[in-house]
């Protein structure tokens, strides 16, 4: 690293659509209660926000609509013009379309402009993977101040006409496990009136061999009457993987700062599911750090997840106070994790 | 950008299955004679590779398979292990799946791992928006040796069972526009014996306001249905556009080395089509500059295009050469360009 530090100046995250609840996913399936019971047992996720309204299907809204709102949400949060934005960097793995890249629709319609973009294609790591990337580009001077976007919208692959009953539990699992939202953060060489610093961040791959734990498919007009599953998640492997890979994680960043768990104040945690997050928290054994998520309420939120959590921490921050987050990918298994601290 | 100077060490190309010349399409499609010369005329693309045979749409290869054989090769030329690699990027428009990133697959394949990976969602400037990234995070000092890689494969796109004479010619030119390749290239902060640097790279957005000239869709299990063009250009837009955005990139490249058109020697140009580059090179005013492409005979070929040009310049530069490449995105209309010069 160079000698700038980086600092996060503020947060923004949007939701489509109200909260669908288990019930009213249920209703729509025509499941059983039997069928709510196994879900609040095993996944734990209550609600979520989708991009379409399941009993119409019309959309709520586009991945761009929610990265634009919430990218605005971070520039008034950070005081800064669209123009004092010099870089874009964006984490998603459902991009609206593949052309143009969805980080440049957003730049568009917030105004930014003359700035490089870049567009991570990526699962639950990709904001980290952004928030890496704008750091690392901050530190040698070519940039001031980066918009940091994540967010994921999974309405091309939720089927509501689908015959739900006929759909293996593995299918079945995603209209449950799965929220659309999007995440922003402004990022700048200089501090600000808040002075959080961004200390570190690392994303590593570490799947070398493995098989992927989740495989995510699109489809062109050649290839659309393709029978294959659209998503795919091997929940064994997910299950015994992230705990360890969490906290290989928590570990790397605590150390690389010299901080110990006891130093920690917030801890901002994996995601997958409601279940598995408090699975993962427990195995990370640090009570003492306040747990910041909110994967119950919003679903897995894949990209958005880590600026959600920065949304909901930052306000509450205290000088001296110190943040971790981690994220985990199964998809080819990748580790990542980041630290924020306030002067 | 820090005092470490970046260097290209060697490059490498992967392309699937044999040439595919525009008399085999006429024949696969059962067109006219006219139509050929009206390709021949209007487009001036001959033969492209395609990832699937269109006779028997039997797959030759996925962009993954392209992508570990271009950096297998890219590898073996700049005389490193896999091992010695400590940072992977990539710039596609198709990858294989959503998840897991290609980028990683690739990676996987050739014996990396621990690494950080990044896969960059963009059209024809990807390539260099990956080029871009490398130098930055290898001049920060937090790597040593970048496999940088690019590519794109149609395949999903390319319904050779489509009714093509039903087709408007705006769908018909995909066929003949697009081929399917990908290269790689060794970026490292250590010379290595031909000592190229990679002098500058520069990517930037400058759509404001504009609309998109391409579109590329990705369809989900649930809209798959659906009638959107898989794939559209304004090709206008683009005629009138892109030579200018390529003009001005290369007098950014240049003004910003203090190189004069007169001091290069290799003028990577950009793509589209045969026709639209002889037309780029003739706007761009460097004749006395080396024209590096092979548009015409392996169509556009999207994000290998840059690695491509590099593998094919490289073995001949001698002491003192200095070389361009421009690549202009007219998805959300993204200007590029990047300098290489032998000591």
């Amino acid at each position: 690293m160079g000698a700038r530090q980086t600092y996060v100046l503020a947060a923004g995250t949007a939701f489509p659509g109200p909260l669908v609840d288990n019930a009213a996913l249920a209703a729509r399936f025509g499941t059983t209660g039997a069928w709510r019971q196994w879900v609040d047992t095993f996944i734990g996720t209550r609600t979520r926000h989708l991009a379409i309204d399941p009993e119409t299907g019309k959309p709520h809204a586009t991945l761009a609509d929610l990265g634009e709102e919430a990218g605005r949400q971070a520039l008034t949060g950070a005081g800064l013009a669209p123009g004092d934005i010099d870089l874009v960097v964006m984490g998603s793995a459902t991009p609206d379309q593949l052309m143009p890249a969805t980080v440049n629709l957003i730049a568009d319609r917030l105004g930014i402009d003359q700035v490089p973009t870049y567009q991570l294609q990526s699962g639950c790591t990709g904001a980290v993977q952004a928030l890496d990337l704008a750091r690392q580009l901050l530190s040698t001077g070519r940039h001031r101040n980066a918009l940091v976007l994540g967010g994921d919208v999974c309405v091309k692959h939720l089927d509501f006409d689908t015959d739900f009953a006929a759909l293996p539990p593995a299918q079945q699992v995603n209209f449950i496990l799965f929220g659309d939202g999007a995440g922003a953060a402004v990022l700048s060489s200089e501090p600000g009136p808040e002075a959080v610093e961004l200390r570190h961040v690392f994303v590593r791959l570490v799947g070398l061999g493995r098989p992927p734990g989740q495989v995510v498919e699109w489809f062109g007009v050649a290839d659309r009457d393709d029978d294959r599953a659209p998503v795919l998640e091997d929940y064994k492997a997910i299950e015994e993987s992230v705990p360890a890979l969490a906290a290989e994680a928590l570990d790397e960043v605590l150390g690389e700062l010299d901080w110990s768990a006891a130093d920690l104040d917030y801890l901002l945690p994996p995601q997958l599911s409601g279940k598995m997050t408090a699975r993962i928290v427990e195995h990370l054994g640090v009570p003492d750090a306040h747990e910041v998520t909110c994967v119950a309420d919003t679903g897995n939120i894949g990209n958005a997840m880590p600026f959600v959590q920065l949304a909901k921490v930052l306000p509450w921050l205290s000088p001296g106070d110190r943040v971790a987050g981690i994220a985990v990918e199964s998809s080819k298994w990748i580790k990542s994790g980041f630290a924020v601290e306030k002067s």
